[in-house]
């Protein structure tokens, strides 16, 4: 008996090693082969390789048009082909404005001149190259001389519109200030506009990434009283990428708009401050006191205006076209050259971008030279690498953007798959992407050591989700480790790759142990980051440990690692959703409607204030789901069909693989519908979009999810119909994959 | 058909209109009497009347053993007697700390010295008057001279220490800094004490009633920089009223304690600061950034410390004995002159004190004022009125409780009814009370006008805890304006009746549109009062017709209006709350040891912070709540079968009403314990009393949900056993209630 149970133990022992060397896609030997390589990769990965790139990358301000945003790029290029690569740096020519004025002033009996000036700190030394710095400003904003009483707007979003109406506040003529945070920064201007104002202010309040979250640079991370978060207001969730340009890459004789018909460049004068500079200004308000939720770090009382005394706001741009200076370097495929797995990460930063985007981009640049030193040893990828530094990302994923429609016939064809990176930290993996995605994700995660607990990233993100999620998110947690990938929005160089053509993408990076306030500031710098973010790039080599096994694993798999039924749930979760969406909205609009003519907000409302009560709202219809529901079954059952399957296709001969994989990663192509969204025709992809009214945040089936959010059920109605169209093409790629695996003569 | 209908209306309006006649125990024609009566009696009250009172009454500090404090007490006896109320001063002689010494600083290389100082302001006249205000402190404080480092510990409730300990910082031979809120002040030092802490300073934060809520006085209402919350830090939890006399009189011969054996004096120096002066001292503070919940409103970062400089705070008291002046004035009643409705509100303020309390004493004047002139026009009520100005609130309900140990007796075998207010302002009605009054008090609250609206005091009422409730409140409130009644725990003068007595208590009062940090300050002041709490006295009025109707009804009422059935109801659900208590105690004790085991704790930690992991709980045991339930059971029965007779009652000869009577308004005192609750024996009352770690915060089925949340499985259960019990004897009561009125011969 002791025996059996011990050989039973063996065995069992054995069964779970094998299971562990096991890697999707790969036959058992050529996992075995891979997982070699793998350990060899990370030996050769050097974190003070990373530290030296990162002192010269972040040695001068290195934004676009910049001599070092240049030299950076020659400096990459140089490194990638001195490690073997097909290296060429693909420049293109885009609209990329600059301040030539900037003033803002408080008007009346207490005038204010706002300083709009990061000091130099002893502490930091590149944060005195006061000539090379770009001065803080919002890239895109309009032009415009502009003087006016001041509203505080809150966050700026739409939301915040409906609070003000309901205090009897306009901003019509106005100018309005919001605060940082809550959308995308380039939603606040545009909702301001939308709502007649003539200018905007956006501030760091000290709550969000100052003194409230942690003691300020250089003492401590967080963003000193001056910082100023630089940033883009072009309205990118219409298009992204060079404003004159949409839709085809921005080359020397591209044709171009006249700026006058570029519709994603700001209506109104836009400027981001200082809480020092924005302290005066909100001051000076006057007006009813904000909502709780409204209220920031700064030691006043918080009013909505509008202000006693008028805001002049004057801002002149240089009208500049610039040049975008894109690396791009190859490493061919032994066997599929015609399959490009791409690796990007932006090299141009808003001042000398050591967090952003350098960390991420140094990570990338150890994955690719130790990926070349193992190719040296004789490593043999059967796709092709495609590495890439993307200039002008900050203005408006212009280097991406502009590559990604200049190369797209290629791309359609060619790209298997697109991993992002944007800057790294300290702390917890952070994943989001293409569904069909997870488990490879997972599976990768599951193979990375954590540098500071020694457990795997997927165990250390599985505790800190645990231990800090509400008792929902426990819930689901319990038995479950699996790392849900986030959806991708906007917000970075993806956007050309998986929006606009449909090639399935990730972006990842570690975080939530290195916050800080210097975003978009001259204090995000080399000493800033070695300081606070990532001491000794521990966490910048565990990156290079991550990416590069998802590039390697993908470049060499004899199988596609793409999970339809991971798919299936995640958009089977997203209808669900929506349904339950439409019906609470049913519900609450009934609810409201029967409390306004309840009266109870009449009641409820202290009378010697201005407080108008909201206005009924039209009733909520039933939407028809069924063609979508009957559309998502059918994926269901030829996902769950192909996932039986799946486990037979590495013995397929090698002309059905690449059958097979063609298939697998043209199935993201299918999920592309040439029209685009509802007045967005840029972005194609039925199943991820940057919000329209949000930016950052990402909304899933944006076509349907948004006409809900806008009440606009019509267009709902239609997109339900278009998303159960797209699905059914899906699912035939679906089918046709699991054919080709069943064809097979065992 | 039409003729029909129109009948069929006709009729259900003259049916809905006599029902809307009826009062809960009167019969049809006394109720018409009380209705005319009413009416009246609103005509009566007088606006003017309460702002010429309260001017006079706040016209000097008239804190325990000031000049205006006895004047006050003498001006208030002299109106009773002038409007024909049999009027005494009761006098008791307690202990009542002063300031001799007060100073607190920081030491080292930045010393501070706090002021400790409010300032006079022009546009308040009384703030001037410096040598008769009691200068800012802690009543009860210990004497003290300790110099140590400082910590921060939030609001110093026990939960702030178990993060604190996470936080690897002990408060052991340290000086605490707290946050005013989140508790009963006297929690906050000691549970510094039981955690080892030698001193504690308590600061106004301006999140929380300054400029994080509206503008500061005089601009707007709210807290000024250098305003500073007096109060009272005695253990109340332990037992209200003066320390040297627990459970009697103190009256001029009583036996007293030594003050070394007054348990409930505070153990080590308490102050209350400005945040003015709180400012260096938190910004001194070194140590870990504090969790987001313990953040304030000053514009540092918050650190839980300890200091890198000491704090060095002397604190020295006049212990001397003072007289309180008790106003109780009384009203005969015409046929059953040894049943009592009694009526309190304090008259002593820590300063000024205009809304605290004299706001609420100029509307029990009113109201005394109004039903004196109808009974010289011929109202007679049956049962007798008590009308008192009580003394001494402030330091510890010390004239109340004096009071109510004194004349224990009488009060056991005469007290029907005791109704309290401290304090009005604009807005809501809000009342707490005993159960069995809630439809008493909804059927006042349905016929009095707010008058604001011109809707009644309960449709508003509703309308605001609609708009403002979250889903859950909105979903219980659809269908269901009853105003639900909140229970009493500590706050106000009703502890010795309730709590120690037995006497069925209500406190009611107005507010939440006449908010402001004025509490406890020089700047509770007329001046304050009447611009920003209740301009025209329009809701002391308002309180003065719903108090006024509440004592007229219960004085007059042929039944008295106990409802058994809706004190089941609240208790069932109390017993239902703790079932679920223990439940989820004993699933997140599994979860939390599980995690802790699993090491999530120990991975999600960030290792470069010094945070140590929470200690496994012991495990939860199932507790046996079946004789409490099987009471509970037997408790409804008998409350329906009551319910079903009571509409007859009205009818039963006077003798068998009489004894009726007396069982309905004895039965409260059923729910007295006299062995009392565990470790605080004054407190006897099973239902409700003050949270020993909360202080206001009541705990309802004290015994027993407090051994629950201190994890005393023992002590659970055997409350579980004496409030099955007393719900037993109180059952008996509606028993025999039921069988006087079925005994009647029809």
């Amino acid at each position: 008996m002791k025996y059996k149970v011990s050989f039973l133990v063996i065995s069992m022992l054995l069964i779970a090693t094998l299971h562990a060397q096991k890697i999707m896609g790969f036959t058992d030997a050529n996992a075995t082969r891979q997982r070699d390589w793998e350990k060899q990769y990370d030996a050769q990965l050097n974190a003070t390789n990373q530290d030296t790139w990162m002192q010269f990358l972040t040695s001068h301000p290195h934004h676009v048009g910049s001599p070092q945003d240049k030299a950076n790029a020659e400096y990459m290029a140089g490194l990638f082909r001195s490690w073997g690569y097909q290296t060429e740096i693909d420049e293109y020519y885009v609209l990329f404005p600059t301040p030539k004025f900037r003033s803002l002033e408080l008007l009346g009996p207490k005038p204010y001149k706002a300083k709009l000036e990061e000091p130099t700190l002893k502490e930091d030394k590149t944060s005195g190259q006061k000539s090379e710095q770009l001065p803080s400003y919002n890239a895109y904003s309009a032009d415009g001389d502009v003087t006016a009483e001041l509203v505080f707007v809150n966050r700026g979003i739409p939301a915040d519109y409906e609070e003000l109406e309901r205090m009897g506040i306009s901003v019509q003529g106005k100018i309005v200030i919001a605060r940082y945070g809550g959308s995308w920064r380039g939603i606040k201007p545009k909702v301001a506009f939308e709502h007649g104002a003539i200018g905007c202010i956006i501030y760091s309040d000290p709550q969000d990434d100052g003194y409230g979250q942690g003691d300020v640079y250089p003492e401590g991370a967080f963003r000193p009283k001056d910082g100023v978060q630089r940033g883009s207001v072009m309205d990118m969730p219409v298009y992204p990428g060079d404003p004159l340009t949409p839709g085809v890459g921005a080359t020397k004789d591209a044709k171009r708009l006249d700026r006058s018909q570029a519709v994603t460049i700001m209506k109104i004068p836009v400027i981001p401050i200082s809480y020092e500079d924005a302290l005066p200004l909100l001051q000076s308000l006057g007006g009813p006191v904000v909502p709780a939720a409204w209220r920031g770090g700064l030691p006043i009382t918080y009013h909505a205006g509008p202000g006693k005394e008028k805001v002049h706001l004057k801002l002149e741009f240089n009208w500049d076209q610039k040049t975008l200076y894109d690396v791009i370097a190859k490493l061919p495929g032994t066997e599929l050259p015609d399959e490009w797995i791409i690796r990007g990460n932006h090299h141009d930063g808003w001042v000398n971008g050591a967090a952003d985007p350098i960390s991420g981009m140094v990570s990338e640049l150890d994955e690719a030279k130790a990926i070349a030193e193992l190719v040296k040893k004789g490593l043999k990828l059967k796709r092709t690498l495609v590495y890439c530094a993307w200039d002008g990302e900050e203005p408006a994923l212009l280097g991406s953007t502009e590559w990604s429609e200049d190369h797209q016939e290629e791309l359609k064809k060619k790209a298997v798959f697109y991993l992002n990176t944007d800057g790294n930290s300290r702390g917890f993996v952070g994943a989001s992407g293409s569904h069909t995605l997870e488990p490879f994700f997972n599976e990768v995660a599951n193979d990375v050591i954590d540098p500071q607990t020694g457990v795997t990233i997927k165990e250390r993100k599985y505790a800190s989700d645990f231990v800090n999620g509400d008792k929902t998110a426990r819930t689901k947690l319990i038995g479950n480790k699996n790392i849900k990938l986030g959806a991708l929005g906007a917000g970075s160089d993806w956007s050309g790759f998986l929006q606009f053509l449909g090639i399935a993408s990730m972006d990842i990076g570690f975080g939530g142990e290195g916050r800080g306030g210097e975003y978009h500031s001259i204090y995000d710098s080399y000493d800033h980051f070695v300081k606070f973010k990532d001491p000794g790039f521990q966490y910048g080599v565990t990156l290079s440990k991550t990416a590069g096994r998802l590039m390697m694993r993908m470049a060499n798999a004899d199988v596609l690692p793409f999970d339809f039924n991971s798919f299936y749930k995640t958009v089977a979760d997203y209808v669900t959703e929506l349904k339950t969406l439409v019906d609470n909205t049913r519900s609450e609009t009934e609810q409201e409607n029967k409390m306004i003519q309840d009266k109870l907000y009449d009641l409820a409302k202290d009378p010697t204030k201005n407080y108008q009560s909201p206005k009924p709202k039209d009733i909520v219809p039933y939407l028809n789901f069924s063609d979508l529901e009957n559309s998502m079954v059918q994926l269901k059952n030829s996902a769950e069909e192909f996932q039986k399957q799946y486990g037979n296709a590495t013995q397929l001969p090698v002309d059905k693989q690449k059958e097979l994989n063609e298939i697998l990663y043209k199935a993201e192509r299918s999920l592309i519908n040439d029209k685009g969204l509802p007045r967005r025709s840029w972005y194609k992809h039925q199943i991820y979009a940057p919000g329209y009214y949000t930016g950052y945040g990402v909304k899933t089936l944006p076509g349907i999810r948004e006409a809900i959010e806008q009440r606009n059920w019509k267009e709902a109605q239609e997109n339900i119909g278009i998303v159960s169209k797209t699905m059914d093409v899906y699912t035939v790629q679906v089918q046709q994959a699991t054919g080709v695996i069943m064809k097979k003569p065992f």
